[in-house]
């Protein structure tokens, strides 16, 4: 039976890897990469450099294919999805069936696959239309919320109390009631003025990269240097993934 | 100067280890070794273990120190907290002072350090002193969340929508209101009676190791179940260490 290995790599340091990962790519047939958007140059690249880094068993095939486009201001947002997933699972399925009955490919996901990401929920598509057999497996990495917390040498959460990880479009709406920490993902343009100031902000871009950029202070304080860096390091690279916490003045 | 390492170092696999984190290990003089409570021995063997595969450069030290005594059920948990956060302050201050001027130590922390562990608090107590002079950096590891998400082989979000991390001390209170997905940790008795039956479940203890159980399912047919596993299990080893994903039925 052909085996599909879900490997999460980390976000941008090829030394995020873990053991477990680099055991399994020692065992891969082919590695097959897509997409989803940035700077799609230098992700591959990334994912391209732990290849040839860490597979030292035996050859194997570096599969890069098209990503299907994507309407990234849809009218129908869950419709948009869908059909993005539909071609993704086309584009799967074929990579997958692209196998030899008893070989190995392994999808290489950004960070952790758990977190934000739709490697997992196409496979049980491919898998659910029942037309290649195929058996898979998930290999955790670290997240872009561990590689912040890890940076600014903080922990996620206070003593005892919850963190709330959620998006840039769900904070657009305001922090939940009651929230303690909020680790805030996919927010393509922060914007802080709807929030109370006294809020403290540990921001991050470029997380694990040489070009990582750290921030941190009262929101109220540090608020707009840190959009001014974003903007400006957004325009230099060409491209941005950044990820903050927010942290409730409240409680100590 | 000394150097301080903070390692998360995974959830009982020892190949869950980041490159990183080998990378890190092979500069290190000692390593440092507390424990919270469970089957200390187990805990304490896996550490070794790692330390064993994967220190290979240099010799090293390993230190193991008896761990303050903790009350598990005080009437005041705040004060409880700071008696015991300070009272491994002090025994962390006597391990850094204990490194040469130039040496460097590492601290090898359960899943990852950013999570439910108190490691970098009570190194920030230290350095607050200012009786011993260090510098500390952390690296990342795989976590219990993403460990659990990843042997059921599921996103921790669904499209769009926030995850709530959360202790079992806050769920037996109940779930917070509109909360999608909830990841309960610490949680010593799981008590699921006062929760919605149509909630889904995702269970697992011992996650990463080889005594890894899972189960799945509607609440109010697997509850009992998992509650049942759980009580056998934790008799048969001695302890238990588990991770659950609450997710709403309302959405798809
Ligand atoms: C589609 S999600 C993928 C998340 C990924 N699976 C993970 O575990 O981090 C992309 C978002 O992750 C965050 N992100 C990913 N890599 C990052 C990095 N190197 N630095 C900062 N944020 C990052 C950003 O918030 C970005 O919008
Ligand atoms: C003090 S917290 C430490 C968490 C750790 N820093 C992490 O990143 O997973 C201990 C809690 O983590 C969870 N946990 C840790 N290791 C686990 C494992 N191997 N399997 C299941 N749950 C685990 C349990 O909920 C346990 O009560």
């Amino acid at each position: 039976m052909r085996q599909i290995l879900v490997i999460g790599i980390g976000t941008g340091n090829p030394e995020h890897v873990t053991m477990q990962a680099v055991a399994a790519l020692n065992g891969v047939d082919a590695v097959f990469v897509l997409d989803k958007g940035y700077d799609k140059a230098a992700l591959v690249r990334i994912r391209r450099q732990i290849c040839e880094r860490y597979i030292t068993a035996r050859p194997y095939r570096f599969v890069e294919a098209p990503d299907p486009e994507r309407d990234r201001a849809p009218a129908d947002y869950p419709a948009a999805v869908d059909a993005w997933h539909e071609a993704r699972a086309d584009l799967y399925e074929a990579m997958i069936a692209g196998l030899g009955e008893d070989e190995c490919g392994a999808f290489l996901v950004w960070g952790d696959p758990s977190l934000y990401d739709s490697t997992l929920r196409i496979i049980d598509r491919v898998a659910a239309r029942e037309r290649v057999a195929f058996t898979h497996r998930v290999i955790p990495g670290i997240s872009s919320v561990q590689a912040l917390a890890a940076s600014h040498r903080i922990p996620l959460n206070r003593i005892g109390a919850p963190v709330h990880i959620t998006t840039g479009r769900l904070v657009a709406e305001g922090l939940p009631a009651g929230a303690d920490t909020v680790v805030v993902m996919l927010d393509g343009d922060p914007r802080f003025d709807h929030l109370d100031p006294d809020l403290t902000i540990h921001w991050g871009a470029y997380l694990g990269t040489a070009d990582e950029i750290l921030r941190a202070g009262r929101l109220g304080d540090v608020g707009d240097a840190i959009r001014e860096a974003r903007r400006e390091a957004r325009a230099r690279h060409g491209w941005i993934m950044d990820t903050y916490l927010l942290r409730s003045p409240t409680r100590s």
